[in-house]
């Protein structure tokens, strides 16, 4: 498997590194095809923004290049990106200067099952709750202990994905995906302002919807409101929109925005 | 500076373990002295404790032999102790199975100023609350974003250490330590049971007190109950207990079960 650590070839790393003594980092799954990394200003932006909340020193224009090498040299698959605040001492305090690092991670893409995106998934109804942590919301952090528990609380390939809500028993998003819902036609999200990951794909479609002429609202969501609603999908920046068919003991029929906004990003994901 | 990756020396590991791409893991911190770690009964005895409530698999009895032998060829110093879920494939799903690897790396003992425990530290007042995730607290886990942006609210020498309330405003802890106080003979301490770390000196705290025939209470504990403490103190396995004599505009002196627990825990490092 390929992997460049601090843009060379390696496979190891510091024993030091705050990334695994803390999760002191973020982290970024890209999709790559024909050597080409995907939605890449969106994850760039993201990635930026999310060094400016954690106050981590980074050269976005050297990961960009980083990236753009990297990917070519994979041709097609999953590329992660992590970025952390570098080796430090004992404790918390961050090291003066501080020598972030790069770590860039090649995978095959998955061989997800066509029905997902076809006929739409199952979610999980998650026992795992988020906790309300405002200052990291939205980030895609490295401290994902919460979606570690999550994802084990099923083994059955009946599931493609869970349903997370937080603490307060608000719908948030999948555990590998954000969710989105459609009622009396408007494209609705749950607002991330105190947990869950703002995605590079939810983004995109937030954005493309606003362009159709689609109402679209981050809120607030109840479970109650979610069961209500007239479509569901989630979404992420490798497989697009996969329709939810199913939560608990309710259904639902994949409805024509769903299908509609799922042609734009598979048109955007190459597809 | 000695370090061991699954019971050899190295100082570098894969990038593909789970503790770098999600906090996957625990830590521990213990002090050594004359080549023996320092409360290794109570340290192994939270680690089991983490280890079951993450299902993370971990020989036991191996972590204590390679503890023993570490701190052996240490003599004294810092000893810290990482449990990862070990490498991982793309994605939140443990490995199947799991092989979980053990990190151990060696730290001079810190040099604190004599005055934090003759005369007590004033304590920065953090902004940062910790949120309240029932699932994680009280375990020592790699999942420490928290604690990095609380740390980095004070850059002055005059505060060895900060206080953590949760997003409801109760008092919970230090950024590297537990919090005590005293009220009317009886000693509190804050229950852990939303968030916090519940940390091996203050279990051993809790034991000596009680077996002195102090009442011993955790629960929740407000910001304001605190300053209207009688004697406040925080503790840690590295350095027993310092008083605290202030928090922002607040002042304490130093109280009698203070230094009396204050010199059991000396006794128990052999300060």
């Amino acid at each position: 498997m390929l992997s460049w650590v601090d843009g060379q070839p390696a496979e190891l790393l510091s024993v030091k590194d705050r990334g695994l003594a803390y999760g002191d980092g973020l982290f970024a799954t890209l999709g790559v095809r024909n050597g080409r990394p995907q939605l890449l200003e969106r994850q760039l932006a993201r990635l930026q923004l999310g060094c400016q909340r954690l106050a981590l020193p980074c050269d976005q224009e050297l990961v960009r290049r980083e990236l753009l090498t990297f990917a070519a040299q994979m041709g097609s698959g999953v590329l992660k990106l992590i970025v952390t605040r570098g080796d430090g001492q004992r404790g918390y305090a961050a090291p003066q200067p501080t020598q972030s690092r790069r770590i860039l991670q090649a995978a095959p893409l998955p061989s997800y099952p066509s029905i997902n995106a076809e006929q739409g998934v199952q979610l999980f109804p998650c026992i795992t709750r988020l906790a309300e942590q405002p200052l990291l919301a939205g980030l895609k952090h490295l401290n994902r202990l919460e979606q570690v528990l999550a994802r084990a609380e099923w083994q059955s390939s009946d599931y493609a994905e869970g349903l997370l809500c937080d603490v307060s028993g608000r719908v948030i998003e999948g555990v590998y995906s954000n969710l989105f819902m459609v009622q009396r036609q408007q494209l609705l999200t749950p607002a991330l302002s105190r947990c869950g990951v703002a995605g590079v794909m939810r983004a995109e479609l937030l954005a493309q919807a606003a362009a159709l002429g689609v109402v679209v609202v981050e809120r607030d969501i109840s479970y109650a409101e979610l069961l209500a609603a007239d479509e569901v999908f989630v979404c992420n920046s490798l497989y697009g929109i996969w329709p939810v068919r199913s939560l608990a003991a309710h259904d639902w029929s994949v409805g024509p925005l769903t299908r509609k906004l799922q042609a734009i990003a598979d048109d955007l994901l190459g597809c």
